[in-house]
């Protein structure tokens, strides 16, 4: 099982070498000042060994990963109900990142594009007493390490320029698909992307996922049936519309976010993170995909 | 292993009390009037054990199944270059069957869309001497069953009804996605979808998807990382607009057809093919995908 | 020129025997309370003649029919630059009332649609020292009737559930083609759709569309070339996606509202507006349409 | 009057100025090889006295001017049902010039768009005994001119190259809204398309839309509410996604055609027609759109 630290190195060795990373998110400022030339990759296997090279312990913005945590816990509290307000299909649309076209009859096309988890943070605005302080409460306890926090500069930010999930939101409750005020489930919505956390972090919370649902320490927070449903919505719009290329590359289920943060899994195997903050022009991390691409190439493990 | 017997037989009891078998086909005669209540479903696993129960030896129209033979003999052939000419994201659009929408200037959005077939047949046109034999051969070698033939009848209808499939073709064409005669391009297609084949017939064909690109008698038919390749589009695009739900209710890539038929998969383990002509409304086996859910279901076995 | 008189009192009998006058709109309690039965005709000639019959004096929410006047204040103010905000064609989609497809880059299709009629509100935002106030008294000096006025009512009901505007608002924002805060914008606009008017009011307001940008009492608000443009879009989108429906039954640029009402114009020959509460289903006046068809064909007069 | 000659002289020397010519639509050789620095304009008033300038007499392709002949004579022989198979909307589509998107159910958006034309064409060649000779003897005879006539050479190119019109006649096929032969209703289509006119003729032929359904002899071909039809589709209509834009500032009825040609009319006043083979990027002739705004500026005429 030393090779998995091997791939690692080969591959950080591999991908230092491409001088274009992409390009750093800018739409808000402290997203847009991140050094691009960071690069940390960690990996746990299912016995709990841990692999890891670059910056795998540096703290980032999570932004669109934090949808995998937010389906998580609405699954665990509402259960299959939640699939009458928001629906599983990939979202293929090419021509609209915002995706408001996807929103049919105010039912979002799946809890991964904007309008979707927007969907999922009403519901659990709807059964969280306090949301912000739940919500961060739940990925504290999936990780099980209490420094995790919101960085709410960000939020703040997202919140004064996020017009475009202002105009979902606003479509939706059209519909009557937002239950609560718009402004409310927006503000938490903003709150759980601005989670800062590390590639170490995010495996770590990932190894429910992989595991059955039961996280590192032993506690089940899903059943086997509610993982199957989320790894594979992972798998088939986990990447905005280049799920189909990742699935295809990597075969691995997985969540991206625009922070150059992606997180994968092979159920049972392994969990994965990897961190570099340009973005290729459909909104992945460059070298993160290729990473990860690289990954199951080298170890020969996928879901395929 | 012999628990795979008990699960189809459990699983056929089941679904023979579901008294809604979903609508028959009916664009053209010899769909329509094909009986509703057959049945039939066919286990095969890594190591040649096989199990099966109802109807599983009678011959159906393949229908849509050929796209995953007609993509793989074309991605044998001519390699990565395919890419070029189709792309490999879901289609996600609920609108349009005939996915029209989805040929960005002249790329499909799959291979398993009809513009995208449409494009892998010409492909092949390009490369076979004898279009129609030599693939009707290269599925013969794969299932390793020279009885399976084209249904000459169904192709004729089809050809002759086949309207939208003409539009998607000459939209293509006129984008220059086509290279060959449209006409001669959409004959050929129009046969590879009429294959008669069995349940039986269809798994052990499937049996190089499960294993690595090699068949039953041990001839490597393609690379792993083109089988890889596959079995992701089949997960992500394998069932129409359904894609999405397919994966998540059942966990297999796979390929479903008009005539009733599916086709899954778990990798290195078993390749599982049902029949049952009715359709639900997005144009996928009602009772075929009832019985593969509850086949994963019942023995805990998907790729998440 | 009697004659008119004679014509209005035969629509007018004509149309009392329908039965089924169409449904009034009901998304605000305000509108939703209106007697369906009501109808009244205003005919004004560009000697000043004016011919009536029916409930013409009696006050409705002119609703949409005041993006002919915000048009017109904006287009006075601030010159042809407006069209670098928006542009001047048919919206044309079927699917979307909201018409959000139709934001191009943040630019509406044109002026008419909801998302036009924003920025115009913007525009005029900007320009305005005290917008409110100073539309409405744009209008009642147009209109040479300073009893006109906004009803508050109205205005605050449409804020309260005008979802599906606050969306196309916050999508254009997100292009940067609104310039002002969403909120104030949006509160503007309501207001400006909150006027309450009669026939005869709104016949003497549109006076200036038909007298080369000439109010009744002489002053100039217009000049030709502006005019000609505002009545080439009533004509092409003055009626949602009926536009080319009107224009082939009816024959005259106009302009609808959901509050029933209709106001139409034949170039330097007569004004026209009818009122009545009831919608056919593509949110046009049924009755009023009517109204206006019988009228151009039993005068024979339109542009055509 | 004869201030139409110096209106036209004038305009005529205003756009020689004028270098960049536009492009010459170049998807067939024939069209391709057209000399780009032709012009010419030709004014028939009501009272049959002709103004003109340039190369008024030259012939040239008319293309899509052809379907405002088609329509009229689908209207004279079958009337009003016509409008069961296709809409009068305009089709506001900046996306897909095959207007694919705008078949709903086999319904074209209107009749001046290729797929209207191809179902206006369907009907009359139900109808028309030798549809080819039928057709050409009613242009001939509306323009009082026997030398009038196709070019088969183009009509024979179109149908080599026209996959787009393949592909929109086979959809609508799909939904049972053409009724022949698709490859019939496609060669008498592009048969259409390829007379031979001068603006001379054209304006000739024109002169019952302008006059009440009368032609220069006096013969009566339409009623003057299906005059009143044809005008209001082509000015909403009649210019693809630019007729808002053509009604905006010239505020005439019209039709143009990728040869270069443009058609407008003012009722009961005067046509017009023009002729420069540089297409601006909506594919309108450049020279010909700013020649008829030139003309209704200076002349003041117009229908708004």
């Amino acid at each position: 099982m030393d090779n998995f630290q091997e791939v690692l190195n080969e591959i950080t060795n591999n991908l230092d070498t491409i001088k274009d990373k992409g390009v750093v998110a800018s739409y808000i400022p402290e997203l847009a000042h991140v050094d691009k030339n960071k690069f940390g990759i960690y990996l746990l296997d299912i016995y709990q060994n841990n692999y890891s090279a670059g910056n795998s312990d540096e703290g980032f913005s999570i932004q669109s990963i934090s949808k995998a945590f937010s389906l998580s816990q609405a699954l665990s509290i509402v259960g299959e109900d939640i699939w009458k307000r928001v629906d599983v299909e990939p979202s293929g649309d090419p021509f609209n990142d915002l995706s408001l076209l996807e929103i049919e009859n105010g039912i979002p096309r799946n809890p991964f594009i904007n309008a979707g988890a927007i969907v999922i943070s009403d519901i659990l605005f709807t059964h969280l007493k306090n949301p912000k302080e739940d919500f961060l409460a739940y990925v504290r306890s999936v990780a099980n390490d209490n420094s995790i926090n919101y960085d709410e500069k960000i939020a703040v930010s997202e919140k004064k320029t996020g017009y475009r999930n202002y105009a979902a939101a606003n479509l939706i409750k059209s519909y009557g698909n937002i239950k609560n005020d718009v402004n409310d489930v927006l503000e938490f919505y903003f709150f759980q992307c601005s989670l800062t956390m590390s590639c170490k972090q995010l495996t770590n919370a990932f190894y429910i996922f992989m595991n059955k649902g039961i996280c590192m320490q032993g506690k089940k927070y899903l059943n086997t049936n509610q993982i199957k449903r989320i790894n594979a919505i992972m798998l088939t719009c986990g990447f905005y519309d280049e799920a189909g290329e990742f699935a295809f590359k990597v075969g691995l289920p997985g969540k991206s976010g625009v922070g150059g943060g992606i997180v994968a899994l092979l159920p049972n195997k392994f969990c994965v993170a990897t961190w570099s903050p340009g973005l290729n022009p459909r909104g992945n991390s460059k070298i993160g995909m290729l990473a990860l691409e690289q990954l199951t190439t080298k170890t020969g493990l996928s879901i395929f």
